[in-house]
């Protein structure tokens, strides 16, 4: 060592920071750009000797490096310093050259590659609150769900700034038209930009956008309702994403690949949340999963999950007719454009796929048994003749309301997972005291019955399982429990 | 520097580690302990006329110093490693005295105390996985709900270790009369070895005790309903530790020091969860604080959060005599010792507290107006003869519930939060089809009522807010989110 840096000396290369690992058998001196090539031949030419009998392996220059120092009298003995300044850019993805630390413990040396510097100093500058933790947002799918999500961000965000100094910065919006990006947070005006100011969609621009301008940390908000979508998560997450969705195709669609994407990213320290998967904003799945981790044992889970057929029995048990329900709730907006979607029972059946896996089971949509309350032989026709034709089929579930209020009981369209694993999702008819039977509105239900909340006493959670506020609060919740695992 | 590295060479000191920060006018050389004396004598023999002429401050020496390395060949270009390394030794509040990375990137190195070194090889193995991570668990008040606690988490551990790799290592339990310290693991003869292997309780043992043996982190989860240990938080938050509680005092109690501790915890990077405060193990408190988070506006809440109150009031529903029911209460054991205890309302007012501050009311217990069901005459004598002379007052109450029964109501005893902050827990009688009158046996229930769950579809959470198990729960599953905060 004593010999390097003699050379040094002698050819007036001034040098910045001094590096030998303890066991390592290699020396590092960070030297000025300007002085590279000086250096190098210098330690060539003199060290030649040692170079050639193999003593010295060889000399070699970085170039492209820069040095990010965190210095002050306040670091001296504080243990979190060293540690903060690292996990900031290890989180932020800077790789590290070489490091120094003096004993003085005033000042801790970070050789970067320069083009992560300005990352490297925003993650740094955030780490020690000196700026803003700051979260690149990409919402895809700005339809009703998302655009009351960025309405919502926008509305709270000075909030969350001011007293958990984290910065929500949405830089992309992208549907199947159009995209729009903004190096800087989007605001109040994002539709204006939005409709003015967007380009061609294009999935590598969107994803390289995000991850670019120094922000430390990425998430991708899937807001469709789309299975392509869906399958890019894996994708998503190997870029080093993070992923919130209300979409439920990639948790109840094929099993493997739900596998993948969760193992994945718990791989690659991602997150992937997706509590507005199931009943929107009412806390199911955050629950579901502390109860489990906790050891509790699942006996059952059934439910009302669907706001749709929830408000469709409600009216039936008040004495309506089944078809003037179905054409009152297509009037209001609550049932897909072609109401047979809702009528079908798959959307809760996914739903109950998705709390299952959540549980463990290996439960496919295939596996459960659904019932189709549409009419089979309207399952072909148009969504008019369909509507036209629906009454003619109003005697068989009529029947049923009949009977179950004969009986002082009341007809429910829930989901249910039963103890031994296996899931049905059918008509039941249940007592006027059942917590199934005082739904009212388009409300949701669950309950969970488990070894600790037992048959007579169980967990029970009911609201508003649909709805654009709502489940734009529960992928909004998500969001920040997200940054309250990065920060 | 080529002169000190040329003085080391002389005197045959090897250098194990160097050191200079990029600005800093100091380098560091780490050397074995045996050598420290030559090397000294050498620096200040052969620098003496720069030590004199001020050029060189001073050559000093640290003593009892180790170096921990992390070596291997897969941490080239991986820009996670220096972060991690580094993260868990600050996490684990190491101190740093120094640092070097060389630029093969193979090897990093930090000098740190010699006492540390422990704890720091083991917070490092667990950052990388190469074993659990730990986290110190003490509790105190080991009584229905302490131990049920410790059987759960007895039962859920070795699950927890293989999936999430995180060891719940209880290391100390104590009460008022003795206290069990244990290096490792507490497993399940913990009943055993507190009753025979206890000794005298000391609060500074304790604590001193599990932050010993090298672990990173500590907990102290409080099960006691002690206001004297609640005023202890803020010394334990001081002392680096993360606390956890079903004790309502510390949040229902003085409204400076509830902010003070919850002021410092956070300034100190500590976390105070206390799920358990309210309804037991139903996410009320997690779930009022995404409302909040999110931007939603609470306008009310209102609920049954006393399981013994729900059960008289569901028996009163029923028509039986309110001081039968009362003694039923005691005998079933639902009431404490002391009837009058849940009977004065108090700990339903208290429990409306914690979640008024949680809104971020400044509301305290003499500011809720309560009504109290303990006649007057009864308030001082003893529990016999409050038990012998309670019937003698039924009929104030029977009135009342005759008078509901009439007009089709029911009689709940219920805490409201007002859209104007104000609180009141009170006798209410509401209707049949209201969610309040549905509750059956010791239920707990919780109305959210907000911006964007409105007076017709509020959030609704039900189910049993007392017992040991559930309440255990609800603390073990504060345990795990503390663990996914710290790792």
């Amino acid at each position: 060592a004593a010999r390097i840096f003699e050379i040094m000396r002698q050819c007036e290369v001034s040098v910045i920071l001094i590096s030998q690992a303890s066991s390592e058998h290699s020396l590092c001196l960070a030297i000025a750009n300007k002085s590279v090539n000086a250096a190098i031949n210098a330690l060539n030419t003199n060290l030649k000797f040692e170079i050639e009998n193999g003593q010295i392996n060889k000399v070699t220059a970085d170039t492209g490096c820069a040095i990010l120092a965190a210095v002050g009298d306040g670091m001296v003995g504080s243990p979190g310093v060293a540690g903060k300044f690292f996990e900031t850019l290890a989180k932020a993805n800077i790789n590290i050259r070489a490091i120094a630390q003096g004993a003085s413990e005033r000042n801790i040396s970070a050789v970067i590659n320069s083009k992560d510097i300005n990352k490297a100093l925003q993650a740094a500058h955030s780490g020690f609150y000196l700026s803003d933790q700051v979260i690149s947002v990409g919402l895809i799918g700005p339809g009703g769900i998302g655009s009351t999500f960025l309405d919502q961000v926008e509305e709270a965000r000075a909030a969350i700034k001011a007293k958990y100094h984290v910065d929500i910065c949405v830089r992309g919006i992208m549907n199947s038209k159009q995209m729009l990006l903004s190096d800087d947070a989007l605001s109040g005006n994002w539709r204006d930009n939005f409709a003015n100011h967007s380009i061609e969609p294009d999935m590598d621009t969107f994803t390289a956008h995000l991850q670019s301008g120094d922000v430390p940390h990425a998430v991708i908000i899937d807001c469709t309702a789309s299975t392509a979508l869906s399958k890019q998560y894996l994708s998503f997450f190997n870029q080093g994403f993070n992923v919130i969705t209300p979409n439920k195709h990639a948790n109840a669609g094929d099993i493997e690949y739900h596998n993948q994407i969760k193992a994945t990213a718990r791989k690659n320290g991602n997150h992937y949340l997706y509590e507005a998967t199931v009943c929107a904003g009412l806390p199911v799945i955050n629950t579901l999963q502390d109860l489990i981790k906790t050891g509790d044992e699942i006996i059952t889970i059934e439910g009302v999950v669907s706001g749709t057929l929830s408000f469709i029995f409600n009216e039936l048990g008040k004495g309506r007719i089944f078809s003037d329900i179905v054409k009152d709730a297509k009037e209001l907006g609550y049932t897909e454009p072609d109401p047979r979607e809702d009528l079908s029972g798959q959307d809760v059946a996914r739903k109950l796929v998705c709390l299952s896996r959540e549980i463990g089971y290996n439960v496919s949509l295939s596996d459960i048994s659904v019932t189709n309350l549409v009419p089979e032989e309207l399952r072909n026709c148009s969504i008019e003749e369909f509507m036209t034709r629906l009454p003619q089929f109003d005697d068989r579930i009529m029947g049923m309301a009949n009977e179950a209020a004969a009986k002082g009981e009341k007809l429910t369209y829930a989901g249910k997972i039963h103890a031994d694993g296996t899931v049905s999702v059918a008509i039941q008819s249940v007592a006027q005291s059942h917590p199934l039977a005082r739904l009212n509105g388009t409300d949701n239900i669950i309950i969970f019955q488990t070894k600790r909340y037992d048959a007579t006493r169980p967990m029970i959670i009911q609201g508003p399982g649909a709805g654009a506020a709502v489940t734009a609060a529960g992928i909004f919740a998500d969001l920040l429990r997200l940054t309250s695992y990065l920060y």
